[in-house]
């Protein structure tokens, strides 16, 4: 038998133990309380003042428009977590985010995930740390690779359905993925659905990266121009095991979020330009931009037949787009049909191409174009790319 | 009396709470042991691997030398704390941060800063965030106004005496503030020090920013050119009051940060171009580069004495330094001294100005040109100073 004040005394500690842990859980858990209105009130205590000042300021019209908006992130790494992190804090309706991968200590030079997430799924942590930070956005994750055949059956109807409104498409797919197969993947569902998206990259050596709006029929899609490969037909699995991986820059991987979420904001809340292609060299502070049409002879038939498509509705509605249809310059012995539209001199995209690194045997840099012969030479960079189309024509009809 | 079962239950969950305290508390508080060495080694667990990957890749010689270096960050708000997140999550050896403000939950919208810190001095609350990030970086913090007399002294010892090293000086000052008093006296503490520093703003709109590397006696420092202020003889406490705000954007400020930290990690780790000045709008996707040489009839008596130094240092030693020298244009009738080398026409930068907003009498666009007398118009942004430096000389000397 026990006195009764030990009992007392457990007791109290039992209370006194409740309360720190309840007020421990609080400080991660219980960000602020939900918000039904949007407001310009000047109040320190409202998150949402300095935006709407945006309206004040002449710059955007109806900034309350952005909680009807759901976007869908597929890959949550140095690029993709960043993104749905500044997309939350701007006050997007929902957010739908896919990835396969767990946090790990090696990603902690990009920002976002913090040591102590370290084994929990990436969806899993980001959508964890986004509630905190605004309780007003909706959250759907997917931890699974979309490239799977039933995952990418099962993406493909997200994509459709799973707007703030059950049913409807999302807004805007972005891709921040890491490697070509899971790009090909959105770039099929998207051109099969009509879907707009806008995908992104950053190089292997880290010091450059690009974001791109694609619009199916309108604009080149992932498939129209020759594929850009982060690291040819050896999977990310490898390259650890090998003891060789990528190099990455929070900086890097900073501005091509930053570039990319404001591509976003500009296109869904209608103001500034919109860019199809905006380019960053870090080496040179150089950010060269273009549009590039769709290609006729495309391998992916939906995007042909999204091209066809949107000449009908052209024929029907002309001087609809402005942009990809001015300064038009055709490379008349290009046999894909392919056009650029660059706003860069091409001593400019000289310039601004990075070292090429010294590479083991079978790995390539970012964005460098697979040889299926193995008879191109393996360190060409988009710069490159870019650089000369026609050449790199010339060199694929030889393959 | 009381049933020894009774005792046993309540022990059992007092060590039940203890030990979901502890958890609770090792999630946010050890995120990951000390690394003493920085390693190169591909291996999930290790945080450095993607950043050692950048000499493999031909980008940087030495990378381990980041740890040697000392970085001082004045002012923790939308860029501040982004560029200190960078800072840290590349291994800098050293960090000082100096800010007075409070973390708000109206500072939502912008990158860093959780809900649950609402109330922390923003010093304190990044501090106990960025160590948890890497516990291999040293903090110092000062929760202070650096332009109060005492605090300007302390703040000046801190940057000549705060390095790895105590009694070394700093490698670099980041200003990161939001207000012209603040650049104005970090300026002054860097022309007395012959400190190299890098400035940054956001405009109050939103959509443009600018870092800009000051190298005393070499270039432009913050008085040479024109002041620009952010709301002219006004603090923030009034805006506040009346119920205005400045807009703010996290894509805006993550770019400016991500710009920022580039340029400290090319200036530090001796790779690529860095800039002395790179512009940001975000209205246009437009990126405009300059170098700025200083007044040398500059307010600032150090400013003056260290271009004496700096052209004693030139004759002994000639061509040292290739950017600044290079593509000099000399504005012949600029009788301030003044000399812009601009890598774009006006035209581009003319393009590049977003809307002037509609504000409340006294209020006034970020990087105005204050007017002693009310003479000039109030909305002249630093996209039209850069246009026509001499238009303005004109309108000064006319005042």
């Amino acid at each position: 038998m026990a006195s009764v004040s030990l009992v007392e005394d457990l007791s109290a500690r039992i209370r006194e133990l409740e309360e720190e842990l309840s007020r421990e859980k609080a400080k991660e858990r219980s960000g602020r309380p939900l918000i039904q209105k949007m407001s310009a009130e000047v109040l320190d205590t409202n998150p949402y003042s300095r935006l709407m000042a945006l309206k004040r300021m002449g710059i955007v019209k109806d900034y309350e428009q952005i909680r009807t908006f759901t976007v869908a992130v597929v890959g949550v790494g140095g690029v993709g977590s960043v993104t749905a992190e500044m997309l939350t804090r701007c006050g997007i309706g929902k957010l739908l985010l896919f990835d396969y991968d767990k946090v790990e200590l090696a990603n902690m030079n990009r920002l976002f995930f913090q040591p102590y997430q370290a084994g929990l799924s990436k969806v899993q942590a980001a959508e964890h740390t986004l509630r905190n930070i605004n309780p007003d956005v909706q959250f759907e994750v997917h931890n699974y690779n979309i490239t799977t055949l039933d995952n990418f059956q099962h993406f493909m109807d997200r994509i459709s359905n799973g707007a703030l409104e059950e049913g409807k498409p999302v807004d805007l797919v972005l891709s921040c993925v890491d490697n070509f197969e899971a790009r090909m993947a959105i770039n099929t569902a998207c051109n099969e659905l009509g879907q707009i998206w806008m995908e992104s990259g950053v190089s292997e050596n880290a010091v450059s990266g690009h974001i791109q709006l694609m619009k199916p029929g309108e604009t080149a899609c992932f498939a129209c121009a020759p594929p850009l490969v982060v690291a040819a037909n050896i999977d990310e699995r490898t390259l650890k095991r090998e003891g060789v991986c990528a190099a990455s820059l929070p900086t890097t991987m900073g501005v091509v979020a930053g570039i990319l979420v404001q591509n976003v904001l500009k296109y869904l809340l209608n103001f500034g330009t919109v860019s199809f292609y905006l380019g960053y060299n870090a080496m040179q502070d150089f950010f060269p931009t273009m549009a590039m049409k769709p290609n006729p002879n495309c391998d992916d038939k939906n995007c042909r037949k999204q091209q066809e498509e949107y000449k009908r509705k052209e024929a029907a509605h002309p001087k609809q787009e402005v942009i990809v249809e001015e300064e038009e310059i055709i490379h008349e012995d290009n046999e894909w049909g392919i056009e650029l539209v660059s706003e860069v001199s091409e001593e400019e995209l000289k310039a601004a191409s990075g070292p090429i690194p010294d590479l083991p045997e079978g790995i390539t840099v970012a964005y460098t174009i697979p040889s299926k012969e193995n008879e191109l030479p393996a360190a060409e960079t988009v710069e490159d790319l870019e650089q000369s189309l026609e050449e790199l024509m010339a060199k694929m009809r030889n393959i």
